[in-house]
Order: structure tokens, then sequence, then C-alpha cells
């Protein structure tokens, strides 16, 4: 028989089954081709001009702006989900609350590379991502109309335009409605404990060790306990802290070098290396220094989600989280 | 420029933005085949004992149980999410909750005929199956381990390797998540202005129009102010009650009729009718009689949904439910 799973801070019950019968497809990541590339690739070096100006970029010291010569670029997205320039016009429309779509939307480029992923990057360059992610997370908050943050990596995403290797690195006047809600659920586990509810979950599973899939000198990752999705795994620094912009240069190098090694086992383990990678940090604002620990999600694209999932919000997983930490450790 | 707009009950920022590239997507459905069926349909009349035995059904007065006859059978599921038998064994495990995945998994064969869809199916049959519906709710809810019910019907899911007309009815010892947040942000609501958060949204989408689908004597259809799908329709009951069991006969044969022009509209807007209806409902154990408003959801399978939804619940939609109220109004 299943089981239902409770999720300690969003209070989210999932019912975990290893019985159910499209367990054989969540097991397997469909390769999708990328789509032909219609002309030149707008992030690869020489084509500058065909982004937005740059943001920032890493480089060679020589190296002049909008020209060649970066190992990381920052710029504008080129379809923004929103844009930086204009009011947000706060205003109500009968009883509903409505503002203009202002906020950030840059795209890291990470790589000078085409063609290569997270598995294959040099660990320095990884290195130089995350830090532009941290320099970006520096920088937005000094635009008072922002309060949040997030980063979303889409590998392998067939959908996208852009095959080249880039992120999202989005600023909100809000808190996406995800982020809210562990948000407030950390808040009540502190307000009931005095203590945050990821320091809790870590020090439990580094103990017990069946959901803990690598740990380094300053991370550990995890099968959380009631996991949405086959293979959904959480990068947590052992060090408490709300804010990932406060990671240091140790701790950098360290994320690095085991984010290669995670999309390396996931690719082993899942035949491809789809995914949807997240930062979840506190909002500008509310800091939530005590009771928040940031942290990275990490959500393979395997099985299709359910209806009942976008219906109810109900998640049901045929991988157990024991048997994916268990198939990840083995494909190091 | 895009808007983010919020809903009022969940209190979640959505970006609306017609001009998003993946508009064009959103606008089309793409029909899947359905997959070949392997053997006979264990759903037809004859086949009765290829199902487990049946729990209720509507069917000709001289017939017999688990025999042909019938108009709509209700069975357990054959592959269900749950089980009915065992205890809970609710236990901690660590520092998280658990407790066996039991719970009532059942489907509505909503005709004898193999190959119609909610837009093809007679009136007085679709009267049925939502009959049947409710004789579910008020028989499950006399099982006193059940906290809550939820009805889903996936329209066109090549995925199911049932073809045959069919919706899941499910009763579970918890409230799912989806409904959990709704029955606390109306309960938030109502705190703040004893007034139930779908009857204001009623009130103003009846008098603007804007966003007004259809209106019958008993039902109203709004393209809701904050959609997260494109094409996203709620059908409230104009009538305030928290528990779908409550609706009386000559609701039941108005929302018959409603629901099949829903389906026959999206059939010729979306050149499709895939979608997934799902029933809100307030739990048995906390019957929210003010405060909560019973609906159904119907959510198209336009574009796939981007990295953002899952990952941060961020949701994107390119189509306006401004436009998407007109373009089904135009499809009556």
């Amino acid at each position: 028989m299943g089981e239902l799973r409770r999720d300690p801070v969003k209070n989210r019950w999932v019912i975990i089954d290893p019985e159910r019968p499209d367990r054989e497809a969540a097991l397997k990541v469909e390769a999708q081709p990328p789509p032909p590339l219609a002309g030149p690739c707008p992030l690869c070096p020489g084509n500058e001009a065909m982004t937005p100006p740059e943001i920032a970029a890493l480089g060679e010291p020589s190296r002049q702006r909008n020209q060649p010569g970066w190992w990381v670029r920052v710029t504008p997205d080129l379809q923004p989900l929103c844009r930086i320039e204009g009011d947000f016009d706060r205003r109500p429309e009968g009883p509903f609350d409505v503002m203009n779509a202002v906020g950030a939307h840059e795209i890291v480029v990470e790589s000078p590379e085409h063609h290569l992923t997270w598995a294959e990057l040099p660990e320095q360059q990884l290195e130089r991502v995350l830090r532009a992610y941290r320099l970006r997370s520096l920088d937005l908050r000094l635009d008072g109309r922002f309060r949040s943050l997030i980063v979303v990596k889409n590998h392998g995403d067939a959908a996208s335009i852009l095959q080249h290797p880039h992120s999202h690195v989005l600023a909100f006047p809000f808190v996406p409605h995800g982020i809210e809600e562990e948000l407030r659920g950390c808040q009540e586990f502190y307000a009931r404990k005095e203590r945050c509810a990821f320091c809790d979950i870590m020090l439990h599973e580094r103990v017990s060790r069946v959901r803990r899939v690598e740990e380094t000198d300053h991370f550990v990752v995890l099968a959380p306990f009631a996991s949405r999705f086959p293979f959904e795994t959480w990068v947590l620094p052992l060090r408490h802290a709300s804010d990932f912009a406060t990671i240091d240069d140790g701790e950098l190098v360290d994320l690095a070098g085991l984010m290669k090694r995670m999309m390396q086992m996931l690719g082993k383990v899942l035949g491809n290396q789809s995914c949807t990678i997240v930062l979840h940090t506190a909002p500008f604002d509310e800091p939530h220094t005590n009771d928040y620990h940031w942290h990275l999600e990490i959500l393979p694209k395997t099985a299709t989600v359910e209806g009942f999932g976008w219906g109810a919000r109900l998640f049901v997983n045929p991988v157990t989280p024991e048997e994916a930490a268990a198939l990840l450790r083995q494909a190091v």
C-alpha cells in the first residue's frame, strides 16, 4: 500500500506509492530533440549585438563591454516576463488587485560554448555562474521596487528557443506563491519550535542517511521525505542562512562541484538531465533571518503530472525518495 | 506591458501578458490520438466482471447488479491511488508525519457508450453523472475516516489507459493542498468582510460582464480575473452553498446542460475539449458554511506549463480572461 507523507514546511500531503502503474515512465526521462536553430544563436560570442546591452559579465580583464572575451554574461531576457522600466501603477479593479508587470528578467549566459550542459561545464565555469547569481542578487535588491528574487534554470528544455546554456534571474515586486507558502510554513514552525525547519530536516536526514544523496564540506543533498516528483532533490547549505547572497567563496566553489556531480548523477540514472533548478531565497524586505533557510530545488522532468496535480495540488509520486536517493548514490 | 493580477482568494499573483511568445500555442490544444485499446474495454457493458464489484449504479429498474442495463455505474478504480481497506496507522517518522494511503478512489462510468465526450452525451446522461457525484458524496461522508472529497474529470486524457468516458471520485483522510489553500483564503476574507469571497466575485463579474462566459437560472461561468491557465473557467452556483451535495434536482438539470455547452464551446474555440474538470467542495468535517462556495474549475490542457510554474508557482498566462471569455461567448 502507498503512503501519505506530509511535508513539514508546507503541510502538504503527498501520495508516495511505488506500485503506481506509471512508475516505469517516471524512471526514464524522454530525451526531446532540441528544435532546429533558425539563424545564428544570439547568446554565442560574436553575436553580442543580438541581445539587449549587457548588465554584467565576468571575463578577460582586457575585454570590452558587449564584445567577446566573456566567460559568463548577464543581459536582459530577449522575451522578458516583466519589464524593468515603468511604474507599478498599483490599482484596484473592482474587488481585485492589479499592477503593471514591472520586474527584472535577466538571463545568465553560462558559457561561451553553445552545447555544454551543467554536467559538462568545467567546475570553474559553474562557479562563475553561481557568482553571477550572487552579484545580481546583491545588485537587484538595491532597487527598492523589488521584494524578491528567484533563479530558474531549465535544463534540457526543448520548448526554449535558446539552446545555448543559460539561466533566468527574476526580481519581482511580490513574492512568488511557492516561496510565500514556504516562508509561512517556516515561520509557523519557528513560532512553535524556535528552530529552523530546514535545519531540523537536515539534522535528521544526515543521521538517518536513507534520503541523503551526497554531502560535501558545506552542503547536503536530500531527496525530500514528501517528494512531489520522482527524483526531486534539495541542495541545502549546512550553515544556516536565509539569504543566498551570503554564500562565501569557499561555499561557492563547493556548490559548483556539487551541482556538476548532481547533474551527472541524474543523467546516469534517468538517461537525461532534463530538470528545473530553482533557487529559493528569502525576500529582500523580509529577511526571515532565523526561520528561513535558502536552498536549491532540483525537479527532474520525468513523468507528466497527472490531472490531480493541477486540479487540486494533489501529488502522486511513484518513486520513493529512499529509492531515488539510493539510485543517485550508486551513480556517483 | 503585461499585468500582475492577484487572485483575491489565494492571494496569488499571476502574470497575464497577451504579448508572450508562447501565445499561439496557448490558443490551440493539440489533439492527442488515444492509445490503441489492448483487449476489450473494462468499462463497456457486458464486461462488468472486468471491474471490481460495483458500488452504485443508475439504470433500468429490472437490472441486476454487475450486469448490463446501467446508465451510469460507479466502481472502485482499477488502479486506485489509495485503498479503502485498512487502518491509517498515523505515525511519526523522525520529524515527519506519515500514514497509510487509505481513502476511496472510485470511478464513475459516465455512459454505456464507449466513445462519447461530455459535449456529445445527452443532457439527461450528464445529469445522471452529476447525480452519481452527489450520491457518492452523501455516502462517503458516512465513513468517519474521510475528511474531504474531490471529483476529477480528465477530458481527452491520452495518458489514461481508459478511453471510455469516466471520472474520478476521491475521498481522503486529509484536505488536498489546493483546496486547503482556498479554504484558508476564504476564511481570511470572511474574517475581514463577513461575506463570501466567491459571492463578491460573482456579484462584480455579473455586473461588469467582461469575464462572464455564460449565465443560467442557477449558475454563472466566469473566466477568473487572475486565471493561471489560458481559457481557465469557473462554474459557480448563484445560490451560496459550501457543499456540492446540497445541489437540488433543478440545479442538477441546469448544470448538466451548462457543462455540455461549456465543453462544446471549448471544443469550438480550442479545436479540442481536452481539459481537467475539478469539483471544489467543503470538507466533511469543516463545513465552512458561510465562508466557502463550492464550484467547478475547468482547466484546459493548452500550452505546457513553463518551468517557473512548478519551480515557484509562478504562473504566466498569455491569454487574458477577458479575451478568453469573449471567444467562448462567441462560440455559443
